[in-house]
């Protein structure tokens, strides 16, 4: 009951704080998340860089998704990721996470081409865990829905720390 | 009265959709936003990367601001940035926009070093506009609140494209 009476408040400071702004000729429009629905609950790296800092910072490993919002295939798959519970406590408390629908410059993010949906690992020495790969051999880093077993331990296999040569 | 239903409504469908799925440890956090505050209603680029793809494909100048979230400088001007319609109205229909919140290897972006918060103008040519600056000598691209009509009339300079060499 508090909780619904918060999220009442919520809406209210919302709709308040917007009142007199801007809004677009087509009409308002809902703010776009760093999360674009792969886990709203989640802290989301904005760049590549960024997420490479916070990796090595934190020393955790970095999973980049590549997809793309009209893309039936990455849909299905945001669908049930964004729905397991467990996969996305794993990512909260144990990884650095970042989502792109734009290519990055670093071909080492495209071992084998650059298709969606895609996801790689990356180690927070910064080496490219080309090694982790799901079940297709012509895409070796895509996933399809019914693999979220293999995604989920694959992302055990990431979380075994490649040892640094310091 | 149909937008209040409306907004309701909207209400009642996120509450409901995220009914049931994972919440962290230490609550239910506030998704992010790709535009942090600095105009909602806005369509923001995420990466360097994509801002200028869009920028050379729509041919619109890009603006890139540099700030920090916890930054009182930052946090001043994008009060005034957000509320100033004019501003937001001309961003929305004529240029390609990013704001980050991390440097970019991209090491034109900082023309005269790296500080917060920073605008930096980039033509649809590919060429930074380094001659497009603010009002202090030691910190050329940084503004102030104050200095909002300066920026909305650097806006005016940037849109007006430099000519391809092709």
């Amino acid at each position: 009951m508090i909780k619904a009476a918060l999220s009442v408040l919520l809406v209210l400071v919302t709709v308040s704080s917007t009142f007199g702004k801007y809004v677009p000729k087509t009409g308002r429009r809902i703010p776009q998340t760093l999360s674009r629905g792969w886990g709203d609950q989640l802290i989301w790296a904005q760049t590549y860089e960024e997420a490479l800092y916070w990796a090595r910072s934190r020393n955790k490993p970095l999973m980049v998704i590549f997809h793309l919002e009209d893309c039936p295939h990455s849909q299905a798959l945001r669908k049930v990721f964004s729905d397991d519970n467990e996969l996305q406590k794993t990512l909260d408390e144990d990884f650095v996470i970042l989502n792109l629908v734009y290519e990055t410059t670093d071909k080492h993010l495209s071992p084998d081409g650059q298709y969606v949906p895609r996801i790689i690992f990356v180690d927070p020495t910064m080496t490219v865990r080309a090694d982790i790969t799901g079940r297709y051999a012509n895409r070796m880093y895509a996933y399809e829905p019914s693999d979220l077993k293999l995604l989920i331990s694959n992302m055990q296999k990431a979380k075994k720390l490649l040892k640094s040569e310091l």
